[in-house]
């Protein structure tokens, strides 16, 4: 019997408090993972503050999960015992759907999530799908590739699917816990990056990330002067903007991609849309596919998150530092 | 010396005239085309009110043009003397921009337009670059092709630029001089076509062209029931229509192209590009090369313009009757 040394909120907005519940054999299809690390994300304060109207207390977060496999379901044979790997935000699809059966189970409807009506990775165990555990290659620190599990999958995935290439000028939007990891893919890639960034230090840690143009996107002057300079836009900024000027910023043909549920609209003229045929867009974490492709490249890249960890018992600390927005740039929990 | 027998407007909103004048002999590499017949688009008049503030007169309309070339400059080697050739909206552009180097000269920022800053097709003869006069294959009547050049190219260019294909359900918004030709050029490639009308007389004629499904878009229920039901909408109404139960209609993936400059804007929820993937985005007509594939394929299809066609003498009637949304679908002058 394994007992799981979890982190839960008994209410809404609660603190973390030690949470220890029994966990159950995995399924024919699931495994058990020790976890290691876990990273912090905005939607797990979403979650804790229960501003979606979804979540189940007691509360476990987390869904930046890395750990090794500790026991396997009778029917999994593509891990073994032992064995690093990954879950994020999706641990669960129906297979079956068009979107599943097409590589893309982000989009299944059935899609369950790692800490949404179950316990996340706050804990010393997670029991998930195997299918929805990845294999971490071996060029990537745990505590460095923990927040790539959401975060990274977050900005990659738009970068395939919508064709990002090296030839294209490319603008990132924010440069925070997601935005950070936009502009290390978006560099390795091939592509010129442009950070619109609002503070300095910022800016230089984008330069210092593979940016090779800042925008200071306070600054009206600057923000015109980038008019028709960008071949795409990564939103990954959570704020209401005014989105005009970066409607403006891009080319001819340019893409616009929002990759967080920011809760603003954008209102787009008809006119610009038909004259200079932009695309606005989003898109939602990726497929399992895209998953796996994007940590072999980070690996190959050397593309890391920049974290901060601390150990699991300063769990609410660590909350508050994120609700603080007082993390470069990812905070990780050490289980 | 040719003498060309236009008709053109002094002023604003004014009726046409017959207007003569003296055909230039082509430059090196134009051509001189002798019109016989021209279709009448909603652009001609916003020219002819003087809308978009660009007009000069005496201004002679017409870029919808079909004739044979009488004349040819001295560096004109791929068209020959008697050729029936037709001009769209777009007869020049520089040729050498990064657009024009792609096949794209509709984005070129020096294009020139067939009747913007000179004399259009409701003419006896038309002089234009001969880049932009294109052959029309046997297959097709002048009098059921000359709004291909300018209508057909409006609507097939994004159908083919944003990838429609077979297996796709596409939505066709507004049924009138575009919509009634991209319903057809739809339903030749293979999707399954819906449209969207507010009258039954058209959702019958729509019908006839190719759509399987009629969504009447003043019942709410209907576009209700329409929810998640389309990959691809391609929006050729002007009017300024609430486009939310046209985001809802695309499935996740889906796309939503506007082809018309619609004086409105659209709005759209962050949250629902983010969580669906949907793209909203415009098309303004099409480069050379998509041109003569288009007409290759409406010849092959049998994809005919639904025109009146009037003597170049009435072409104050068939203005009006243009204005009085009184012609299916497109009215055509024979010169």
């Amino acid at each position: 019997m394994t007992i799981v040394h979890a982190f839960a909120a008994s209410e809404a907005s609660d603190p973390l408090q030690p949470f220890e519940f029994e966990a159950e054999s995995p399924a024919a299809h699931e495994v058990r993972v020790a976890v290691s690390h876990c990273g912090i994300c905005h939607s797990d304060l979403h979650l804790l503050d229960d501003e979606w109207r979804m979540t189940k207390f007691p509360f476990v977060p987390g869904h930046e999960v890395i750990g090794h496999v500790e026991a396997l379901g009778s029917e999994v044979q593509h891990l073994s015992e032992g064995q690093r790997v990954g879950v994020g935000w999706q641990s669960g699809s129906c297979m079956t759907c068009e979107w599943c059966a097409d590589a893309q189970e982000n989009l299944c409807q059935k899609k369950a999530a790692t800490c949404v009506g179950r316990h996340g990775g706050f804990a010393s165990h997670l029991t998930v799908n195997s299918e929805f555990a990845f294999p971490i290659p071996e060029g990537l620190s745990s505590e460095t590739a923990a927040p790539l599990l959401c975060g990274g999958i977050t900005v990659y995935s738009p970068l395939q699917r919508l064709n990002v290439r090296h030839f294209h000028r490319v603008g990132i939007v924010g440069i925070g816990g997601l935005g950070h990891l936009a502009v290390q893919f978006t560099a390795a890639l091939g592509a010129e990056v442009t950070a619109f960034s609002t503070s300095e230090s910022k800016a230089e840690l984008a330069r210092s990330l593979g940016a090779t143009h800042i925008v200071d996107s306070t600054d009206p002057a600057a923000m015109k002067q980038a008019k028709n300079s960008l071949d795409f836009i990564l939103v990954t900024a959570t704020a209401d903007l005014d989105w005009r000027p970066y409607i403006n910023a891009l080319r001819t043909n340019g893409k616009m991609c929002f990759v967080t549920g920011a809760r603003s609209s954008v209102d787009v003229p008809v006119g610009v849309l038909v004259n200079t045929q932009k695309t606005i867009t989003g898109s939602t974490i990726g497929g399992r596919s895209v998953m796996t492709e994007m940590l072999d490249f980070a690996a190959r890249n050397n593309i890391k998150a920049m974290t901060e960890v601390l150990p699991a018992d300063q769990v609410n600390e660590a909350i508050q530092r994120v609700r603080n927005n007082d993390v470069r740039f990812r905070m990780v929990l050490e289980m």
